[in-house]
């Protein structure tokens, strides 16, 4: 139930889109490390909020991102030479640095300075906790990202990035959606104990902050009291939550992570969905076998992943949906907690949904807070305000939890110190 | 030779088109009951006249045909549980029944009376003959259809159905098209004697009904008198024609069958073709073996299609054309007698043929009657009168046939009794 | 540095628009010969400047070249019966001849006169050298084309197609650039004494003619002199070079060869790229070990092409890149000097390249004098006037080479016989 216009807005994220410009005011994920893993390896094409780019590491370790095309002669610089601090474009061999200077031009007479009078593109990088980070705004800089997990030591932390074919709004809804667990994501409809079953109708509680806002998904369950689930959304696009779990081996009650989400638009249709997690408490590293379960749970290990960080279960065979499971074991018959999201994301309509038709419930609160808030940073842009986020401070300090609290306990009592930062 | 705007007019059927509207004015087939075979079986995806949709045979064996979108957050109700007379989406839990009511929202407040205000576009349906019908029209439901070959036993009678990739009305000319089958069909260029080489300028005769027309192709045999096939158009997409064939163990002279199809647009770029036969003689019943051999020869065998009703021959191989084959024996060089109707359909102009740029000539009287009812039924409707052939009555006693009668005779005397239907 | 709207006059080719009646002004190269070999052979789908069309060589060995589709009914003559001097439609069996003419119309009465009205759009071949040449124009036809190379015998001439997926123009852009082969094509890096590596910024001169321009690359070999590269561009898509290569059994300083392309427009995004080669000397044939090693090292060796002329090394595989041979030995990384060429090109921006966004500097002059005398030929056509280079006259005694020369001596002296043609 959002107006068309609005709808329009705040999917698109071309240069020059309202939604494209809040976006191009944020630091955002840009690659992985492991992309760009040394000095002068080999250039890599690279699309965010619609723009052709290339990107490569230069003989200093520094990460470049610089506008796809040469602007000689229009050539991919993907095609390019990385080599002594430049990518040198391999049609008539004009080089760039990582800034987008124009440092040689050899097919020019030698006394020429016409190099000087060309430039390329260029978006500033930094890189932190294996993400290199771009911001692709033509104003000043802001901080860079200070988020409680980017603090976290390379021990207790991980990440990983996917490929969904939607758009970017459809995607980060889907995460901010607490009620769908009970249903998508139950692989166990037997089991009439799990709290998914127990309480499939969460209340919403959304408080607005300078960052996005928290909200919780409070589950009633009865004489045994309310099981929370704290969420941040933090601006533009990431989604934060805590996630109790008891250790594999049984040797734990719980134990407990804050994992999210940030969803970068490659293009109106398409999006990059960074996945992260973290141990909550400093004394607890991150089991690695642990965490490799969880990304086989999640349909992102080793064997659910194509080449270009895409899924196997996919569109072109309707995510492998065992419709036996689905009557006997699992809500949906598709494997992979996020493998269900996408299946439900991606095959919806194209090139995005038409959210004048949705019939939205009080389970949507947060998803229409999200929008309000969107639509917020798109008018702060436009009447010269910085939008909400931008400034890490606002959130440097927040986290995620999900926790048991006896009834009559307000939340935002009971999880004020599980909510701050402690790393 | 047709105006751009009524080729316009008569080819794109989505929701709001006038030719949409025709459409929507009759029951059409949607399904072959072995799509659904069972109740609370796997949904399935439909696509008709343009719009998505979705089916499911509920816990009481009864078809819904819902659109394909949750009216909540716009997830592809494909995924959803087909369970105790509802499906349920997969992304919430909510659940439709088969008339699209809501009749669960188990992610909102136990006393929410939400659901009661929201609802899903459904279409009725009709299950006969293994065909699982539909009326998409938002007018009072017409009566169900009343071919003669719906009242035929399951015993006489034999359905299937074809994808195409092209216009439905490219289809349909094709099939109300006589003359053809003497150049297109001739699978045997060798045999001068054959009663397609013998006579390859049919005269086209038209008579319009209040069903739509009936109309004879009349091939001159000489002195062996005239070989008459005659058809029936029935509104607005069926074409039926009558089939004597030489019984496949030589036991008799002739084993007459009445054949058709009805078309029915996916969308303005492919059809479901609609392939019918039943035994024209209540005293014999169709020969299983018979009938396979004759799907053999008509290009859909167990051997010719893929999943999804498509063709193993097809656009992407050239529909596996012989050429050495096309210059010795079959005129075109294709296998399957629908086949060779596909290829030539299906390579015509997109997303349908510009008809400004046709020569028709007088073996073109039926498809053009054709076009002249159809754009009669555009203007029936715009004016608030009903299209020819909605009513049962007008078409329900008639059938086709095809005969050899003596010069001087008169076809509608001569015929009379054998285009009366006898089921 | 184009204007935009100079920029879409020049890509786009498709009937009607400015730079397609410039192309519809020459005679253009069509198929083949291989593709029809013998009379009455299997018809061919062939698409050039936008146009869907049908070739088939009829009895007496002449090519016809029509409109892919019947006028009856607008069925694809591709699946047409190829006999006794014309093409037969397979749906009802019309026939026409090289002229387009109807010559059958075997569905019509007998007595019908309803063939003589109907006419299909034809274009008349020209057959030379193993190229069937094709006039698409209206007005009257020119003089065949009389390039010296189709004046060579066929034991010292060689030609060959290939598929490129670009618009026809940066493809054409790439082929009269000289200074990009000091880079692109610069198969041996290490080797710092070769010609492409010790002048990579040649000079450019340029002399506009009659029928195009003739230009020079000059390399200042210090000195050694100069080493000057002399190509033609004959209007309105044809590159001639010289290219001295050393004898591949050693036995011969150098063999001179004069080779180039013609591109062809197959629509605005992809092209037919001719390449012919012939030896400079009347009394030297063509040795085939020596074309064939050629046409290996430039890409299109037996093993490097798939149906369709198309390159198996393409941009669904990134054209095979290899890296490390990219960091250690070629420029590229990528096999095949003409493959290099359509990396850089098939992958430019889509469908065709934003000229208002270059930089051009002064290794460009050759492109940029042939986008003035492109639009010099729209402003022509326009205007009444002849294009440059339709009437052979002016270029028929027009060759390129390849020469090294003392310093001061102007080219046009020094070259002044070697660019006379000796066929």
């Amino acid at each position: 139930m959002l107006k068309k216009e609005d709808n329009e807005k705040l999917c698109r994220t071309n240069s020059g889109t309202p939604m494209g410009e809040v976006f191009r005011s944020y630091w955002i994920p840009a690659l992985l490390t492991e992309e760009v893993p040394e000095a002068d390896c080999p250039p890599v094409r690279l699309k965010l909020l619609g723009e052709e780019l290339v990107a490569f590491r230069d003989s200093e370790g520094k990460v470049a991102i610089l506008d796809a095309y040469c602007p000689h002669r229009r050539a991919h610089l993907f095609w390019g030479r990385n080599e002594e601090c430049g990518i040198r474009c391999v049609y008539h061999g004009w080089k760039f640095d990582q800034a987008g200077n124009c440092v040689d031009m050899p097919n020019e007479p030698d006394n020429s300075k016409f190099k000087h009078r060309v430039k390329l593109t260029s978006y500033p990088t930094w890189e932190k906790s294996g993400i290199i980070w771009t911001y692709m705004g033509k104003g000043e800089q802001p901080s860079y990202p200070d988020f409680e997990w980017l603090r976290a030591p390379d021990t207790h932390f991980q990440v990983s990035k996917t490929y969904e074919g939607c758009n970017w709004l459809q995607a980060l809804e889907g995460g901010i959606d607490t009620s769908h667990s009970s249903f998508a994501h139950n692989n166990n409809i037997q089991d009439k104990k799990s709290m998914r079953s127990r309480a499939t109708n969460p209340k919403l509680e959304v408080d607005k902050t300078d960052y996005g806002f928290r909200y919780v998904g409070i589950r009633d369950l009865k004489d045994d009291g309310n099981y929370i689930r704290a969420y941040q959304f933090i601006m533009p696009a990431q989604q934060m939550r805590g996630q109790m779990i008891k250790w594999h081996d049984g040797s734990r009650e719980d134990y407990p992570t804050v994992r999210g989400h940030i969803w970068v638009p490659i293009d109106d249709e398409s999006v990059w969905v960074w996945n992260f997690k973290y141990t909550s408490e400093p004394s607890i590293p991150l089991d690695p076998k642990f965490s490799l379960e969880q990304e086989i749970l999640f349909g992102r290990g080793p064997d659910d992943v194509l080449p270009g960080y895409r899924l196997k279960r996919n569109p072109s065979n309707d995510y492998l949906i065992d419709r036996e499971l689905q009557r006997t074991k699992t809500f949906t018959g598709i494997k992979g907690v996020n493998t269900q999201d996408y299946a439900l994301q991606e095959t919806m309509e194209k090139p995005f949904i038409d959210r004048t038709k949705e019939r939205l419930g009080t389970a949507d609160l947060a998803i229409i807070a999200a929008r309000q808030m969107l639509l917020e940073a798109i008018r702060d842009l436009e009447e010269g305000r910085q939008p909400k986020g931008v400034n890490p401070e606002t959130y440097r300090n927040v986290r995620a939890c999900d926790r048991f609290l006896p009834k009559g306990i307000d939340w935002r009592e009971g999880l004020a110190e599980d909510m701050q930062a402690k790393f």
